[in-house]
């Protein structure tokens, strides 16, 4: 299915409320909106934006340089009445057995009333273009395993599930208690 | 258990073939050493390095600016005899419920002549140190499901088996095909 018409580009530091309220939303999707501890305050310290005013799009950055406590950049989905429908929030990863660059998607979101529109694989294709564009090496993101019909749809579009893989996360007190380990 | 004498700084431009015998060593390990694309020329135009003669630790990094194609930082470690043991290769994610950078450590390798001293999770505690340093959210690493001693290693340090979700990816032929999939 073709996306209904709709524009694509990152979002700028005047979209911050978007991006909040879209996140909130997702949290809330994923009954998780009491782990959202993220506040207009901090996305404006840890994403790089485009400059007021430039359409910047997934295969012409034009933002903020990223760094270390930077990484992450948001493209942002208008459907066809211009109201923000999506977006792809997502940071920059590393092949070593190719030694390339490429893209991990940390979150994608489609508005619930914005569903069924192509808009979710939109966001997809802008990204593999990035990737593509940067002569990257793989577009990456994770998903739960009880979501069926989101696995079936990545399958569809020519995504592999890493099944033998399992990710290992060590954060809060973890982190510290990590950090302090030899000491 | 305290590790062995050593010492842990980021790579230089000069530890390129460094770097490049531990990738291989890893990946022979792993029986994927055709899998290895890489060489000397791909990873100085791909890593962030520290400048020669600098003793760059995990949380003074001191090394060139991390950027959307050159994302990923190296951290070495020299045994008790200055022989280069084991490497740490990263780069920065984000989380999006706390709005904070951390850390993706991409491979871990210690070589086989140098197990059993300690040394992987030495550099576990100085990536765990850089998050804590930048205020960060989250280490974050994935291991292949059957390596039940190393899970079980990482469990012990503090690490959160994330058994819920699993990867995605798509890479090759598929991202051009992605990329074009709405042209």
């Amino acid at each position: 299915m073709a996306p209904a018409a709709c524009t694509v580009r990152h979002a700028r530091q005047e979209d911050v409320p978007t991006m909040l309220a879209l996140i909130r939303e997702l949290a809330d999707y994923e009954h998780e909106i009491d782990s959202v501890e993220t506040t207009e305050v901090h996305l404006l310290a840890t994403v790089a934006f485009a400059p007021a005013g430039v359409e910047s799009t997934s295969t012409s950055p034009n933002t903020e340089p990223t760094s270390p406590t930077k990484p992450a950049r948001c493209l942002l989905l208008f459907n066809e009445s211009k109201e923000p429908a999506g977006m792809a929030l997502y940071f920059y990863n590393y092949s070593t057995w190719r030694a390339k660059a490429g893209i991990y998607l940390e979150d994608l979101y489609v508005k619930l009333s914005q569903r069924k529109k192509g808009y979710g694989k939109r966001l997809l294709v802008e990204l593999a273009k990035e990737v593509v564009a940067m002569d990257g090496g793989r577009l990456e993101w994770s998903v739960l395993k009880w979501n069926k019909p989101s696995i079936d749809f990545y399958e569809s579009i020519g995504a592999q599930t890493m099944s033998e893989w399992v990710g290992m996360r060590v954060d809060r007190d973890g982190l510290t208690k990590l950090a302090g380990l030899l000491d």
